[in-house]
């Protein structure tokens, strides 16, 4: 039985000690906000769970194995590295944290510890981008490109700009699908609102391979779009969240090239080029609740000392790219390089 | 009555044909192709129309006034020149040009003999855009972005990339329907088959002001799609192409800014942001062919000896950025800048 | 304040309990099922709230002034009547009742007890129902047709067949939206599956004028539809109730009758007609949840002693169809008579 | 080589005699109409064609073997059945003719005199209803439902029904497609405008098993649908005529019974109901252009002296079907009975 006290019980908060709450082999014991007016909600329904605006009552708890987090990412960094210094596990609202720098003491220090360090990569535990990754695997052919659109009016957010609000999923996302990872990053966007920041951003990924990716992200937008292409050698996937089923679409479509081989000298381009098209399917998908897939496995992820999924280097990795893509932006688009080595353990 | 020859019979020439043959004061003369079993198809339509495979003949007949140019874009400089050094007047498909030297070239030619010289930006005659317009006019408030994505499976051209195949539509759309001049571009691509050139593209416009714009082009997609937004301070539009009526819906929607006046030396972000949305509204748009539209106005621009919407310069400004984007592109997204002065008359 | 007991906590009556919880002027005292393990979800959410599966102890209680019924439908008549009979105010769920006898009964004893009884017709007090209405009433010109198609996969009821499951909702929206009362019914149908109720039916309702309204229904589709299309002489409305914004679109369009003055004997048929299309329009709507929209209204009319828009005539005539079309449907589509006169008071 | 002669040039000639001008084995002799400025479009397309306003010209040509009508519905019989006494193979457009009485008069002749009598019903040769037919072959289990709605703003015809209009493409699909003939029809339905035939309709078919068939027609719908769903006990299909590719998507969804044998006594519906959902998948379909395969047939069908898949006998089922639903229609939907026998050859 996993001890855990949840931190933050804002927006997200409560999806996560509902989940927590469901899971056989954790107990949630605390739920700290400094607003204790949000704790109120708590105490009518899950009266056995200890409220607290004081984060050191988790920390102190030896019942506590474990702290998930789910505050302002600005806070991210500090929590975290209170709770693995008490010797907790930690699983962190993404981003993990708000630079570089951070993500990488933290890994340093779960690593160190031989603590968990787990990510809420929520988007990666859907049945719809599990299909895409096993798509991926069996049928799609060389990955052409990933093109993403993530776009709808509000919330502004006011202390980070649309790239991690938004692209974070994406990001995410790619992180967990692709066989590779990106090399350099180019983004432009802009700020409408005076004082605010960047409403809109355009981020390329760039791959040692002849792989691309885009995200759109927007919160200035009309209408409401979760969009994904992901384009292959052999197949071509859209992935529509906003669909109510039939999320994922596998389009059996593509290029063909014929003809007889080219004679010396002449190029490849003299070939003829063909277009396949066959049958559309849409698989069914697997409906569990990505949250509660996740949480259970950070939980057993903590029994039996394996990382998980999205780890602490899952984290560092996309804020990695949060970080270049925000330098980019800021040079109208300049290409910035990503080192993408681990921290050593 | 202006007597009109046509140069090229592939794709679009049959198009310009049929319209032709509809305006009153119009006379088709001559249709040329240098692939002769092309015109047996003109011959049983169009009894009276003169048939030949050498341009020549249609420089040398005096009765021919202008030239309507649809043939591959590498050959559009040196038959626009022919044409213009012989008096006539010229349409010519777009994109104008295949370089930014050759479309100066041909606007200067035209400039020094008096002759209209019209480019077939076919889109900003559509019901559509024409109603965009109208819209930015009067309702958008201050532009804030565009952002379009023109994406399908196929064709293949094998000379020029998908930016001067597809991008070039919504380059044109903005020249016409934006009020201010791109003074930038960044461009990020990749070609997936070896051999042919980029497939995949994403052009970002940067703008003196807020605005920015943005396009998407794909000739790799699994399926079809032909959307811009335009986002503005007061309102935002969907533009969908593919909708077979309400191409264009209006949304009232947007941000508020609200509260007292901040007190000194506060930033304005501690003003409440709010989200206004009111009804959305499908305008009724004319369905006129548009191609018909343009060379109507063609045949009055060269009575009138007025300059026609999309004229040699706005060619010029459209290849300008083309030119820009693909050198973009070649240096992984590196902002070019655009001089968009006129070339003098 | 008005004290509640609720009876029923299955599918809805969780719903009806939340909205409840959040009026100021009702107190929920009691909740009733008989199933005692369904009451263990309300302890944990609602500390104060009594449990019981006894019904007796909510109509003993003098601190209950109303009873909200969510069982089913089977035993609407039985548990109503003892409430009115005990007293009390009633809000049952839709259908009011099994049969027209049961229907009147309610209605006689609650008009003779002065108690108010109120239908849980839930989708007239949406903001897209309402919506219409107020179009209907400034807009529309004179009704034409009501056209509903509402079908989706399950849930086969085993008692009632899909006329009392689904159609109860477009008969309830027509008893609130139409200026007019059916005179007639027919109906067509089929049970698939050996054993069960009728899965696909075809309801057809005749009015005096030359409106005719048609509902389909069916538990076996394979896809989710809930669209209702509303013609009349001057504009025409489509309503998607799964249409996440939009749901309501007001279609300027229409037939015009052109030409002078038909002469004498000839038929008015020989005057053109023509078509009319304008503008699309699709209001914002209220996004207030109807639930609670409907309760304040119960309790509300309870305090004033006025009758609810949807009181216990208007689930009798609902009822009233509902038994004509299942006559309709067993005599292969015969029209059915409607009477459709008020129970006297 | 067969000769044809076309009578009728007004909506759909021109589609006729273009895709008779591409078949290798027919010759097109002469095109027929009583507006001679219709036979302008025809002389400069294709000088070669006679052209006539006197339909004698085709009977008394040897040269022409076949005579395709493209006439308006009262004339259908009067044109067909002179053209078999003159000894012509007839291909007609649906319906076959205005009445049965005129539809087995034209059988019986054509039958008597060895002649290829065929009718044009379009759709079942399209790719997507063809894919339905097979796919009702092999997957679809026993056919429960078949449903439609073919809606849409105008054209009002003046002398015959919407049920005439467009239902005819329902029933002609369904004779096509359906393993079962109707034995019973009932239809409701209504007239808006003064003087005008009925412009809403709603027809049910009924069969001997437990299939149920129904069709939704309207001239005066504000958008245009197409859709047409097909329940079968092992998959459901539905068919999007409007979608541009993708029109049909099959379901593998339905409803699984489950237990034990139900104990002696005891009803089925014990057993309980289960639903099934798997992929979707949205065939490839053939995109030949339904015409010119029909017509293609025609003409083998004559060199072969086999029936057409549409012969004479499919146009009388359908137009049996099409006085009941409109006796039927006039009776309120009381449930007209089919005789479905064939005429005895």
């Amino acid at each position: 039985m996993i001890g855990v006290g949840v931190v933050g019980y804002g927006y997200w908060g409560p999806n996560l000690v509902r989940n927590l709450c469901d899971i056989p082999d954790a107990r949630l014991r605390w739920v700290c906000d400094l607003q204790v007016e949000r704790l109120a909600g708590v105490r009518s329904r899950y009266p056995l769970v200890q409220l607290t605006s004081d984060f050191g009552e988790l920390l102190n708890d030896p019942q506590v194995d474990a702290i998930v987090i789910a505050t302002p990412v600005a806070t991210h960094f500090s929590l975290a590295m209170q709770a693995l210094r008490a010797g907790k596990h930690v699983f962190v609202e993404k981003p993990i944290a708000a630079s570089v720098r951070e993500a990488e003491r933290l890994v340093e220090e779960a690593d160190r510890r031989g603590l968990t360090l787990a990510v809420d990569h929520t988007f990666i535990h859907t049945g719809a981008v599990r299909k895409m990754r096993e798509l991926i695997d069996t049928s799609l052919g060389q990955p052409y490109y990933y093109d993403s659109v993530r776009i709808n009016l509000g919330l502004f957010q006011h202390d980070v700009n649309v790239i991690w609000d938004l692209a974070v999923h994406d990001l995410a996302i790619m992180d967990y699908l692709l066989p590779e990872r990106p090399v350099a990053v180019s983004a432009t966007g802009m700020g409408h609102i005076q004082g605010e920041p960047e409403n809109i951003a355009y981020i390329t990924l760039h791959f040692a391979s002849r792989l691309i990716a885009h995200v759109h992200v927007n919160w200035l937008a009309p209408v409401k779009v979760r969009r994904t292409l992901l384009g292959g050698s052999e197949k071509m996937i859209v992935y529509d969240d906003l669909e109510p089923s039939e999320k994922i679409k596998l389009y059996d479509k593509g290029i063909t090239l014929a003809g007889p081989a080219a004679p010396r000298g002449e190029k490849i381009r003299q070939m003829m080029l063909g277009y396949r098209t066959g049958d559309m399917t849409a698989p069914r998908l697997d409906t569990t609740e990505a949250l509660s897939r996740e949480l259970k496995e950070f939980v057993a992820c903590i029994d039996s000392a394996t990382p998980p999924i999205a780890d602490g280097q899952a984290g560092l990795r996309v804020v990695r790219v949060l970080e270049a893509a925000t330098r980019s932006l800021s040079r109208q688009g300049a290409m910035v390089e990503l080192k993408q080595e681990s921290v050593p353990a």
